[in-house]
């Protein structure tokens, strides 16, 4: 089945202990739909500005991605400036332009309306809410969110909780939403909130999936090969939806499974800056890489 | 088989969110036991001054525990007073008297020294070394230490893990003895050190062991039932050992599963203060939460 996924399209400049990258591709839709199109085809729906080389978009295409979705407006694309130090566990933002980022009304195309599984990547959930009130009732719908919103625009967030099947969210984010220090606590809260599928992103300590009225904890892949953790996190989705989306099934064998391609996917995305690992990747890698977690987390 | 442990006993006094308790049973050693001795017969090796009740002891003999190397010396016993706060991931140490446990020079008497299963504590590295010199060729020794030890007798804890089979060490303490902020590369570091299973503990994350070259995350028990998380690494070395002890065995896949006995021990010993609930635990909970573990990451 396809999956849309509706973000932002950067240019991410990041720099880690082990290097340094600039003006690259990044943005959450570009490492979702990447991800997600090792396994399901993916329509992209995004904006850029005039600056955004024709190549990035053909590389998305030559990834069985439609970027039919993804608009040129007049001005600059969306850039992210940012640094890692230590154990990389949380990035510093150093320079943010929204540029036509910022007044992104995302229109989706009458065409791709009837998908049935959705991400609205990180965004204002008042956004978020406006795209998933264009679609025709979604198989599954799943959003991000972020630090921002939460402070900002938390009643929207709610209303947006109530109305999707899914949330991806970091630790950090599951405090401050719920304020539960204890993440088990936390991701039971925010299921009351509506969300049937809560997933709990903890980096490199792996993540917390509550589902079905359990909590099931998934490490993630154990390694000491990391370059750069942009776009982990999207990444992440975008292999758990993308499977989801191949399978077309959401029994909770499946989304288990899901969250395993996820974790892999992340494991990938961190081994290089922006999308380089992902472009020297073949499918069997990832299933080799999802066997061997299974592996090593069976005891 | 019989496990030794050699280690603290203590009066402890903590707070928490959830409450607080002062001048409780406590101390490695008898966490450690009490925890061991579900699954296999415990010596416990320790000191305690002429304040300790003998109702204590009673009761750690009840459980199965010869407590016949736990030695009384004029003055105190040891007690440690701390604080937990937000997610209780460490501990905020109020005050320490060290009291009797200040000069303890540790002899094993004679009929204990074929011991086969052998837990040296978290003490100075001088002192375990000084223990395990006492053994006859234990089949499995494991050691704990802790940030003091890392800091001002490194060379001597070298020396230390050169000679044991086993090391448990938390996070933090992993990152400060190698240098690496990332924990698999911190783990592998240490392997090569000596000890062919090093357990690295990271609370409510699980734990990463390493053994047969390979690193197996393994997460902890999803809980929001924390009330005190005062001697959980001690109890997840004795739910470790003791299991090993009883199957006698250390292939990986007996090791693998004693990492999960251990992470059932500590789940159930944070959920109340001191040794009360392993106080009224029975074997058949420890189990059925072990097949809990086992189903909720089966991924």
């Amino acid at each position: 089945m396809s999956l849309l996924v509706v973000g932002s399209v950067a240019f991410d400049s990041v720099e880690t202990p082990f290097g340094m990258a600039s003006d690259v591709l990044g943005g959450s839709a570009v490492y979702f739909s990447y991800a997600a199109s090792f396994f399901a085809p993916v329509r992209l729906v995004g904006v850029v500005g005039q600056d955004f080389p024709a190549q990035h978009i053909e590389q998305l295409q030559a990834h069985g991605i439609d970027t039919s979705g993804l608009v040129t407006r007049p001005g600059a694309t969306f850039r992210w400036k940012g640094r890692y130090q230590g154990a990389m566990d949380s990035a510093e933002t150093l320079a943010v332009e929204l540029n036509v980022f910022g007044e992104f009304e995302p229109d989706i195309p009458e065409r791709f309306r009837a998908t049935p599984y959705v991400f609205l990547a990180n965004g204002s959930p008042r956004l978020q809410r406006h795209v998933l009130g264009q679609m025709h009732q979604p198989k599954v719908s799943f959003c991000d969110t972020m630090n921002l919103w939460i402070a900002t625009e938390r009643d929207e967030l709610v209303r947006l909780l109530s109305e999707v099947d899914g949330l991806v969210i970091n630790e950090g984010e599951a405090v401050q939403l719920t304020g539960c220090t204890n993440l088990v606590a936390a991701g039971k809260q925010i299921a009351r909130l509506g969300p049937s599928i809560v997933v709990v992103k903890k980096g490199s300590h792996g993540a917390l999936l509550f589902a079905d009225g359990t909590c099931c904890p998934l490490p993630a892949f154990p390694t000491d090969e990391v370059t750069d953790p942009t776009g982990a996190g999207d990444s992440f989705a975008g292999g758990m939806m993308g499977y989801l989306a191949e399978v077309d099934d959401v029994s909770l064998a499946s989304i288990k499974r899901a969250l395993v391609y996820g974790t892999v996917m992340a494991s990938f995305n961190i081994e290089d800056f922006s999308l380089r690992r992902f472009e020297r990747l073949e499918r069997a890698d990832i299933d080799h890489r999802a066997q061997q977690l299974l592996e090593l987390t069976r005891f």
